[in-house]
């Protein structure tokens, strides 16, 4: 097994391949009663969708999640939860070559290597990003059970290119279109993507995104906690190589006595000055926000002539990747880290 | 559960607390056949121990498993391979001030909400970084079962108090008392440690961690790739705040034609010129040496006066935390990560 | 999760409810390059078909897979394979007074409990004899799976109202309208059948599986041995109150001396003199044909006035289950037990 | 993994081989709080030991479990339970000719074609009957948190050499030492017993357990009910090799106005008014008494000389088994079995 979550409670299946007939996820173990708004749904999964934007590939299709079961008036019957998109946008390219010559950056080679010939190799198949919408329908269905019970979760994009954005945000930012609190460092990203693109590139950058609501106490020590959870649904988002916690890889550079959250009384309830720690202590929850960051590469598929390999005759080729791709994910990449942020965290809260 | 890691074939529990009769693991799932130089064990398990040099804390007691069961013959039998390491140096000291004082930095506040006050505050309990021993009993086993098959898993410092270590390294790196390439860097954070400990404070670093030899085509996209696993099972080392494989949060500041590792024919093999990827992609290991580096809060136990609260009057207390302690447990968590990283390639290769 | 079975290597969802848009399952961890011989499996599935002779509920639907991942050019291909079955034949009929006036016999009063008024009563929801089409998707690919390596799985009706089917049997029983050896016995149990029927009552029977081929070493002590894992997959059917391998309940009543299998030498292997423990020994295959039989209740829905309750008045109420059912679902278990132990072994076996 | 049962919340790990240092077990996600009465758990385990009357092997010594840690004052703390029980009486007796003349009826043949020559094959190692008692230790302290919630579970043995107990039980027949209603019966099953082992024989017989108290709700359709978890558990006490639940195999040969267990409210609760289902449909509890059975063959191993084969040579061989054996197993099954349903049910109450 590999793209099934085995969690607490929850076990959440993503399946599909870019280009087969539809993409999907089940979530079982969802109780049963939890009201599914599913406009609020869409609005959250047209966050994640293509073409929204210039800076993005340009629109194909809305992706539209089909229930096939698991719902029942409106409400989860307490059997498993699926549901699926059909992909009706495929285009009968010709992908084979991707077999021979494999991108760089991307998963064709290694897919190549662990399946033998039998990949299907066609947008990348089930290393797709497109397998960001059935975790975003998870997640997106989480986030509302969260939300009944008072939790949030919001991201936003923290930095492109090297530009970053500051300061404190909530959900108002997270729904943006281009989510960061500092409209004129969003300029500068978008700039800074869009020079990429002219110059047949593509840009990275890191997602942040904050739990607010929590209760202190969830979660647990070594290999259950909070952030191991979390790590782990995180990288399943293609192109992120990197999850901190609050102060992260900064707090390898701080004096003990900097990075300590000093623990106070605000409003009669427990508290910390900082926090340095992002909400949770030996991996479990203390009642302040929960944050973490997560680093997403450039995106691999960029129109420059790259040095790739031809597998059959062993010897170093030029590849072209055709097509035309997003400059940058990162945008597109808030809401599936939102989504498995949510995944993670409501696991752990039932 | 929270302290047993259900891999794909392992199921590695860690028990005990910091000051109970014994702490332990269970390796089940283990195959026959697998044989065991304790002696090379007791080796890599001093590289953990407390005490072994200055900048640690005193010498109390070497950490020496006593396998129960498992074992016959200096071989695996395919039964649950269990070893316990008896706390023998456990002071009756009286840790219940913490129920009501929770140091900042460590779990005692999140513990004592989780447990509803059945917490074993004593030493840290569970949570304590005593629990990394059994962490490297099963890793170090690992180890030497990867070693078998041609894959080694080291790890050095790659930073403490912001001064880096840079360079290649390997195994003669690894087991160094002070684990790094360049030895002037390791002697001015000799001395950041030094000074910070003169000052009552402490601090953090990076650790970096290098899989060699590792067969291309393992891992699994989604949730069971090798970062996710990798990830998991980092994050059960306390302190660690961080993870991030090849380039990391750098790869956030990258262009894509940058950041994509060409692929090349080397010797008649496929490589890529670069390795940015940190030998994974879509979560397969591509054959590239597997590269990933963890951040390492500052040790919270510091002799310095912290702000907490009394839990039971909800008023803020200063807080003087008793007893000596490692300025930076660095290099100590140097072995433990390595320990964890064969933990989830094991798991993956068998 | 409830409704995932996470084995070795597979996990394994079914979804759906009697009268959901749909119904299916996913199998992720199933090996890239699987030939999957469509016409194969739908021979397969026609054997649990309802309708299929004048003992079963008249003919509906035909159960028609259709596989919307995981497959390409007649392979898996190494990502979650995802096969649903459309419900076109649900019928608006209102179930809700079965949320009032459970059935003797079926899962609505548990249902009720366990899901707190959400549950999908129409049809049974999820727990309708008819999730037993996507099992028997499942069954039936790995029994095509296991076939290629020279493993077989077959069942038979082994006792129907007391009228018991004696002899060997292999595929070419399992695969008959009827599946029994004895045809003579086979006539009686239809008659039995017609007769419950007549009277409007039902019968029960036993579903007797053999699995051949198998290779010796095969299992585990402990938890996860073939009976453990047989038996929880075999639960999963519906209606199954029992599960014996090989002599199993007549085993304790016999001496050690009748019941242990005397080992021997057969054209130059290993195997016993008898078979009474079924092909397992300390949840471990040893090479004999693997045996066990399957308790199947008689059918809960009968014509025959029931007594129940009414749950909102609390009072005793009488209860007419209105439509036509299966006098015996006996001869339609028969391919889902096949699937299940098809299911657990080939989990074990790769 | 074979010997670590990872259920709903808890991951419970057995170790050990009988001539080990020590066997134990690791109860892992066990809440904080939970009393254990160490003395009444004793009394427990007492009930599985060895030589405690003329029936059974000479007694050698009694199992007093060590508990290394997870527990604080007599209450568990959070962090994983372990305790141990060292093998005092472990003679140095030659058991290398079963890795060559397997016993019939024995794992030894198996485990030595799983583990390849490595297995430990003194006491029979990791498969040994004795396995039970660490199993008795987690289910004897889940016995008593069960019982603070008002839940009990009992057993008693139904059946010996054919020999039938009939009637009803609780607690005070569980504790008897020959545990049946019937003392008539059970004289003359002792009689049965004492016959078999006259002439170097054994009997098995059937164990029957009821879980009282049990709220209606517990437990899940399809692959995770009652059903399927204490089935699961059930076969991992040695010797089993059948379970049914209710009527189970009986139920096939009644008619389903028979075996319906009618609704019926008394004391203004909701029961049946017979309990052929055992206390589960659906895979839920149904409030009434969860009743099941166990079917366990007679001790494998007979003073009477058997045929097997000499694994090296590959020609019959006649074995005799040395020393002294229990003519029967089933009286210290029947605690083995109230373990295997106290971890089951209490796996799914929390």
């Amino acid at each position: 097994m590999s793209s099934s979550f085995a969690g607490q409670k929850l076990c959440l299946t993503i399946f599909g391949q870019s280009h087969s007939e539809a993409i999907g996820m089940t979530l079982d173990g969802l109780p049963a009663g939890i009201p599914v708004d599913t406009d609020a749904l869409q609005s959250f999964l047209n966050r994640r969708a293509p073409g929204r934007n210039d800076w993005s590939t340009p629109r194909r299709e809305e992706d539209r999640p089909e229930f096939i079961c698991g719902l029942r008036d409106g409400f989860t019957c307490g059997a498993p939860l699926t549901a699926i998109i059909h992909n009706t946008n495929t285009r009968p390219k010709d992908y084979s070559k991707l077999k021979i010559t494999p991108r760089p950056g991307h998963a064709d080679y290694t897919a190549e290597l662990k399946f033998g010939g039998f990949q299907d190799f066609s947008g990348g198949g089930h290393f797709s990003g497109r397998l960001t919408a059935p975790l975003c329908v998870a997640g997106g269905l989480l986030k509302q059970a969260l939300a009944a019970r008072g939790v949030t979760v919001d991201a936003r994009i923290a930095e492109i290119a090297g530009i970053r954005d500051e300061g404190a945000f909530d959900a108002s930012v997270a729904e943006k279109p281009f989510p960061v609190v500092d409209d004129a460092a969003g300029e500068r990203m978008l700039l800074a993507i869009q020079t990429a693109r002219a110059e047949g590139d593509s840009v990275g950058g890191v997602v942040e995104c904050v739990v607010r609501g929590l209760p202190a106490g969830i979660g647990s020590p070594m290999f259950d906690g909070l952030e191991n959870q979390i790590a782990r649904l995180v990288f399943a988002v293609p192109a992120v190589k990197g999850v901190e916690f609050g102060a992260g890889f900064e707090a390898a550079r701080m004096r003990g006595s900097e990075h300590n959250d000093a623990f106070c009384v605000r409003d009669g309830r427990v508290e910390t000055v900082t926090n340095h720690a992002g909400g949770i202590l030996g991996g479990i929850s203390n009642g302040m926000p929960l944050l973490f960051r997560a680093a997403v590469k450039p995106t691999p598929s960029i129109a420059r002539a790259q040095q790739s390999v031809n597998l059959e005759t062993l010897s170093e080729e030029t590849l072209t990747v055709e097509g035309r791709h997003d400059p940058c994910i990162v945008p597109r990449a808030v809401p599936a880290i939102e989504a498995a942020a949510a995944i993670a965290v409501y696991d752990m809260i039932i």
